[in-house]
């Protein structure tokens, strides 16, 4: 399995530099001071990157949850019991949840898959890639074995495949499991160096006990298992989630497949991280959506060299940032293709005049 | 018109409190932490203080732009020809620039308004409120006459009600004016007392000499006006335009129709200022849509007391903001509507221990 994870990250190759650049020259010609759509703009010279095509649409996507229970619960660094994780898991399905509602609204399909919930598979559609029935408790040792991090890292890579296979244009990585918050801050502290106390929050809503609580075991965690940061399946595989797990590797898919991929919120975002570690190039293949609440997103964010559109003090979880930002890049593909060229656009000369204007203005 | 304008201004009752407070009763039921989908929570709540109704759709809706041209222009502080005002507004209904497409891409109609075009109206659709060929310079002068500002005024809230009466569900407030930033930079300045080079920024590409001259040109035109802060309608008429004038108008229309309304960017935002000034209720009618890149939006913001959602470094005016935020209004509204309650979602007893945990949870 070793082996695939490497003949993976061999197969993401950069961004079409070329397409990029004719994507960006289009932009700079349209009836718009040149730049000012900002991430708009950003977001359609990307698409152009990635597909290796001008002008593009995204109309097939599918948000895919990946959801797995964490042994670290058993330290009461939760909100919420742990059984919640399959509940919710189906009720994504039953189309009443956060992400399910906005989803809709979106045009967008879900794709779930129980990566490691503590309970018997779910009923398709709900998809089967349990690696284990909950990780352990990184308290008293590795949350997983190497090779179930890697079974992981595949399974998500796999649904990445799939999801190309099936003809979406672009995905989002949600996710699902109780006291995955405490995974991800752990995993983050461990990749960045940073004290657990500054990249961890109150998740779905802990007391201020249970916030010290969850503090004390991420340390915890990390003096028991020592995580080689340099190696980011070590990190994920001691102190992270079969979920973080299989998004980093959906992460991954996704970039080899060449299709761009919309990360959520802190869970989402670390798990591109732990992708972007292991390969730097995934970065081109990402389209940040929102800024999670969580107080650990901003050095998450610096880490990964992602900066999102969103502010909207959302910490839900669930991939539900994911279907704003696909309407945003409906908007940017919308952009490069419906709006006309200042030539095209130009009454009088003062289309002209204008263009000069803005070419020969210096940048701030 | 002063007496219709004082009329106007009674006719803004505060927000329905009993429909906001059951809107924030259902989304606090909902099958997610209280709280976690944080603005889409807020603009749900808010739809509801408006219409008076809990639960809320709004499928009918429209960006407003109203054109007009600034005297200021004589002094060089604008990148773009000023006849570039009209090719523009034709241009909107030509359906090929950015809020155009914008608008397409959200279900969103465009209604043109020429409020002060320096040349002879145009043909319909646009809509005739042309208060004068251009306001002046307000170098030499004061830019409008009361009176005109007064008729501007009128004019905007006029289209709210006409926006009302074709059955709009939620309006966006649009401009366009070759230099308008520097008019909505004096007005900034004259209302907060901030010296016009904190508030002043680039526009649509100025080169570093021009905005020298721009920040310049604010100085004079305050110096020489003397705009008296506690009278936006003095401000307005001083050192700002018909665009600006129209716009507040807009705002006050839309809250005496209880009709929701997006602000958009700079511009649009100091039009939004001046009518929480005069009227502080109106600020529960606005929901502000993205971060403007203007240097003075932050302290814009804080005036207002208005926080926007996305940060897409955007500069391009013409409410382009506006059909983003009409898309993220129909996520709050599906999350309304379309979520199940803990109780509708519980499959087992671990809903209502976690809800337990959510309640008993002391907030950060």
């Amino acid at each position: 399995m070793e082996q695939k994870l490497t003949t993976l990250l061999a197969s993401v190759h950069p961004r079409d530099e070329e397409a990029y650049l004719a994507a960006r020259a289009r932009l700079d010609s349209l009836c718009k001071p040149p730049g000012s759509l900002g991430r708009l703009e950003d977001i359609a010279a990307q698409l152009a990157g990635i597909t290796g095509r001008v002008r593009n649409q995204v109309p097939r996507r599918a948000v895919v949850i990946a959801a797995a229970d964490n042994g670290v619960t058993e330290e009461g660094v939760a909100s919420a019991d742990p059984a919640f994780t399959r509940t919710q898991t189906e009720n994504f399905i039953r189309g009443i949840t956060g992400v399910a509602v906005l989803a809709r609204r979106a045009g967008a399909d879900l794709i779930v898959a129980d990566v490691g919930i503590d309970a018997p598979p779910c009923p398709p559609p709900i998809l089967d890639y349990k690696v284990a029935y909950s990780t352990k408790n990184f308290c008293h040792g590795p949350a997983m074995t190497r090779e179930e991090a890697l079974k992981a890292f595949l399974a998500g890579a796999e649904l990445a495949r799939t999801a190309k296979a099936r003809g979406y244009d672009i995905i989002g990585a949600g996710e699902m499991g109780i006291g995955n918050t405490t995974t991800s801050a752990a995993v983050l502290a461990a990749l960045t160096g940073k004290p657990p106390a500054e990249v961890t929050g109150r998740g779905a809503g802990l007391s201020a006990g249970a916030y010290r609580r969850k503090v004390a075991v991420i340390e915890r965690g990390l003096a028991v298992n020592r995580p080689d940061a340099a190696d980011p399946v070590d990190v994920v595989a001691k102190v992270g989630g079969f979920d973080i797990a299989a998004l980093a590797g959906l992460y991954l898919g996704a970039a080899a497949e060449r299709l761009p991929i919309v990360s959520d919120g802190f869970i989402s975002t670390v798990a591109a991280l732990v992708a972007i570690r292991l390969c730097p190039d995934v970065r081109d293949f990402i389209i940040p959506s929102h800024k999670s609440a969580e107080p650990g997103f901003a050095v998450l964010c610096a880490a990964a060299g992602l900066t999102p559109m969103l502010d909207m003090g959302m910490r839900l979880g669930e991939g539900s940032g994911c279907p704003l930002a696909f309407f945003l890049c409906d908007c940017a593909c919308d952009i490069l293709s419906g709006m006309a060229t200042l030539e095209e656009a130009a009454v009088g000369a003062q289309y002209l005049a204008a263009r000069q204007h803005f070419d020969s203005s210096e940048t701030p």
